[in-house]
């Protein structure tokens, strides 16, 4: 393992760790103080999410980067597959694609979206999958944006993603055949499983992202009671090592969906924890 | 497939499904009135609950078989690892076996507890259970009883489980070595999963048993919102056939817990439901 118990640079954070700072969520800072107080505790980097951005990519992007930081990237997609699929999928992931490229960002997420109606299980989604990633690769590539297929944890399939684990991922990118397709590894979705360090071995320099939290024993809501890391049962330690080993180098971006918890704190209190915890257990 | 469109002498009822009509859940009907009603719509096996049987077990075992039917089964033993471990677990266990063998049932199921304190992940609770189970192998041997594995969704790693696949119950019991332990297939827990037609292809023989109910798009309560089979999005065709390629014969354990839906309706009407769907969708 690498030391970084002095050095947060590979530390960024995911918006939604603030509780977004929106719809009633996190303290209503607007995003200038969020990347003030990111900078000020020493992060390397920010991820943001659309709706936070909507047409001030340019400006956000260089304002990051005045503050010493980089955009590390964006959330997300709109579904892909699933009977949530929006009529116009394919120019809203564009524009997703354009806002990566504007603000600088290197990835873009992908959370797929679930079971395609008429169909049964994962396995015929998937494949409906690739073939409409496959429509926006070129585009994606155009503008120097990778795709990160994000697995979710299995309790979400049927209306979230038909992808439940770095193998799946890897099986969509295979079908696929795009350079700039791979994958992001949070550990919230894939703490559990007992193939990943194969998977993530096998899936290389298609790691695009590391999601960083913890997997709270007793999980009151599968949705938002994401646990700090340190305070859950996942092996924050093996899977670094993992991604890493895999040849990973790039940021650990920290997303909690919290809302009982730390979007209740103030933001200040919640980046002073999230280094420590970051020095002493990631 | 077997054609079993005019017989649902396969069928079994886990009583969970008529919501043990214990705690206030269910029509509160005793359980000779569950074993008749399960006769009369022409099911061939029932699996009940500790809770339900309690000194009655022999009395029980024979009133099913009086009925035509089998007891097919026996929930379950306590935890065996995590931190909800019960002081008595082995005393609880050997327990749980007496009460298969005298209810004259095949298979006592092992739902496991979670992460054990003090570590993290599932790998190294994995070894503990194996350890655990290896303590009550030749007991259940003694009695004639199979012990299975049931491997749940990983909604429920943490403080319910530290086996998420089959393939996490087959290396368990692989560590164990002992001929009456196996694994317990149930669609709710496995029909996300890509490996699930390679990994019960390997377990052969080891299916001890499979549990049949489906899963919702839209699943509103991780525990108590499962979907009648046809209502959801699992294909139960597929897993079937994966479960009897591997040499299953045993029943199809229907096991819903539904206590927004299911457990509110007459037990009559769901008993006749689910000769229907099973039937039509299984």
């Amino acid at each position: 393992m690498r030391d970084f118990s002095a050095d947060t640079s590979a530390l960024s954070l995911n918006t939604a760790t603030l509780g977004h700072n929106l719809d009633g969520h996190g303290a209503g800072w607007p995003i200038e103080r969020v990347i003030d107080a990111c900078a000020k505790h020493g992060f390397g980097g920010i991820t943001f999410w659309r709706r936070e951005i909507r047409d001030r990519a340019i400006e956000i992007g260089d304002r990051v980067r005045a503050a010493g930081m980089e955009v590390t990237g964006l959330c997300r997609t709109p579904y892909l597959v699933g009977s949530e699929l929006p009529t116009n999928w394919q120019d809203e992931a564009k524009a997703s694609i354009d806002m990566t490229a504007d603000l600088g960002a290197p990835v873009l997420t992908i959370v797929t979206g679930g079971t395609e109606p008429g169909t049964k299980g994962v396995l015929e989604t998937q494949k409906i999958l690739a073939d409409r990633v496959s429509r926006i690769t070129d585009y994606a590539a155009a503008r120097d944006v990778l795709l990160a297929l994000e697995p979710l944890n299995p309790m979400f399939g049927g209306n979230r993603t038909c992808i439940m684990t770095v193998r799946d991922a890897l099986s969509v990118c295979t079908m696929v055949g795009a350079d700039n397709l791979g994958v992001a590894v949070d550990v919230y979705h894939v703490w559990w499983d007992s193939d990943l360090r194969a998977s993530c071995a096998e899936a290389g320099d298609k790691i695009f992202g590391y999601h960083l939290c913890d997997w709270l024993e007793n999980t009151g809501d599968m949705l938002l009671d994401r646990g700090m890391m340190g305070d859950g049962v996942a092996d924050l330690n093996g899977i670094r090592s993992f991604v890493e080993g895999a040849g990973y180098s790039g940021f650990c971006e920290v997303e909690i969906f919290s809302a009982g918890n730390w979007w209740r704190q103030n933001p200040e209190d919640v980046l002073k924890v999230i280094v420590e915890r970051f020095k002493e257990h990631c």
